[in-house]
C-alpha cells in the first residue's frame, strides 16, 4: 500500500476500534474486556494494543468522541430559537447520553488527567454550556441562582438514579428530570442554599484513574 | 438479679447495640465490623451475638429504628398548618437521613424481605407519606401528577449524589434538592412523563440481602 494509503487504514482501523470500544464500554463497564472491543471492531488485539496501548488511551479517545458530540449538541442549542428550550433541551441530551451507556453516566462527570486532545473539546463543551446557561438567564426564563457547576450535580444524581433503575425501570430518569427541570424555571419559587464553590465540585469529580480503579 | 431487673438490663443492652450499630453502620456501611459496634455499645461480643446472632437482624433493628422516626416525623408533617411546608419538609426529612448515614442512603429504598417488626412500621411510614402527598395535592400546592413512587426516585437519585459529593462538597445535595422540590410546586410548568407502575418501582429497590451482598 502506499503511503496514502497505510495513512486511511490506520484512521479507517481507528474508527472502528473507537466505536466498538463506546458500545462496549457502554454496555459492560470501562473495564471490560479489550478482546471484546477488538472482536467487535473487526480487528486483531495487537492493531488494538498497536493504536491503544493502555486502557486508559482507549477510553481517554472513546470520551473525546463523546464530548465533540456534546459541543456539536451545545452549537446546535445556541442556535435554536428558544432559550429556555434550548437550555432545557441541553440537559435532557448530557442526561440521556449518561442513560445510554454505563460508562459515561459516571464519566462525563469525571475529571480527567491532562490529555492535549481533550482539552480543547472540554473547554468548547464548558464554554458552550456557560453561554447556554446565560442566554436563558439573560431571556429571564431560567433561575438566576442557577450555576454551570449545578449541571455538574444534576449529572451526578441522574447517574446515581441510573444505577439503580435501569434496567429495571427504564425511563424513570425523565420523570425525575423534568421535575428537575421546572424546578429551574424563572422566577424561582425559593431562593436555593448557595451554589458550592467551582474548586468543591470539581473536588467532587473523581478522576478517570479512580474511575478505572473501582471499573 | 429478679427477672425484671434481667429484663431491663437485656432491654438497655439492646438498645445501646442498636444506637452503636446505627452509628458504625452510618459511618462505615452496612458491612462494619460488628467487633466495632459491640467495643462502641460499652458490651462484650457474646452479648452482640446472643441479641443479634446475624448482620441481618442488626440491620433490620437499626432499620426498626430509622422507620419509627420517620413514622413519627409522618405525623408531625401531618399536624403541621401549612400543606406545602409539610410535604417539602417530609421530604427533606428523609433525604437528610440519607445524608446523614451512609448505610441508610441506600437502605431506605431497599426492599426489607418479611420481618414481622417491620410490617407495621412500614406501613404506617407509607401511608403517612401517602396522606401528605394528597393532602398538598387536595390544597393545590403540589403538582397532580406526583405519585407516591416518585419519592423513591428523588431518594434513589439523592443517593447517588451523596454517594458523589460527600463528604466533598457537604450539603451539594440540599441545594439540588431545592431545584427538585421548586418543580413540584403546583401548577406543573410540564407535564411529567408517565409514571412508573408501583411493581416497577419495587423492582427497582434493592432487597436488603443484595445490599449485605454487596457492602
Amino acid at each position: 500500500m502506499s503511503g496514502t494509503a497505510l495513512r486511511a487504514d490506520a484512521a479507517r482501523n481507528r474508527r472502528l476500534i473507537v466505536d466498538a470500544a463506546r458500545e462496549v464500554f457502554g454496555e459492560r463497564g470501562l473495564d471490560a474486556p479489550l478482546d471484546e472491543i477488538a472482536r467487535r471492531a473487526g480487528v486483531g488485539n495487537a492493531t488494538l494494543y498497536r493504536r491503544f496501548p493502555t486502557r486508559r488511551e482507549l477510553v481517554t479517545a472513546v470520551f473525546a468522541d463523546t464530548l465533540a458530540e456534546v459541543v456539536q449538541a451545545a452549537d446546535r442549542a445556541l442556535a435554536a430559537a428558544d432559550p429556555w428550550l434550548a437550555f432545557a433541551g441541553h440537559i435532557g441530551f448530557l442526561c440521556e447520553l449518561q442513560a445510554g451507556s454505563r460508562a459515561l453516566a459516571d464519566l462525563l462527570t469525571a475529571r480527567i488527567e491532562p490529555a492535549p486532545e481533550l482539552e480543547d473539546l472540554r473547554t468548547r463543551a464548558y464554554d458552550g454550556l456557560d453561554r447556554i446557561i446565560g442566554r436563558a438567564q439573560q431571556a429571564g426564563v431560567l433561575r438566576e441562582d442557577f450555576r454551570p457547576g449545578d449541571v455538574v450535580l444534576i449529572l451526578m444524581a441522574n447517574a446515581g438514579l441510573l444505577a439503580r433503575t435501569e434496567p429495571t425501570v427504564p425511563g424513570a430518569w425523565r420523570r425525575q428530570l423534568s421535575f428537575v427541570v421546572d424546578g429551574l424555571r424563572a422566577p424561582a419559587a425559593t431562593p436555593a442554599p448557595p451554589a458550592p464553590s467551582r474548586e468543591a465540585v470539581l473536588g467532587a469529580m473523581t478522576t478517570l484513574a479512580e474511575r478505572l480503579g473501582c471499573g
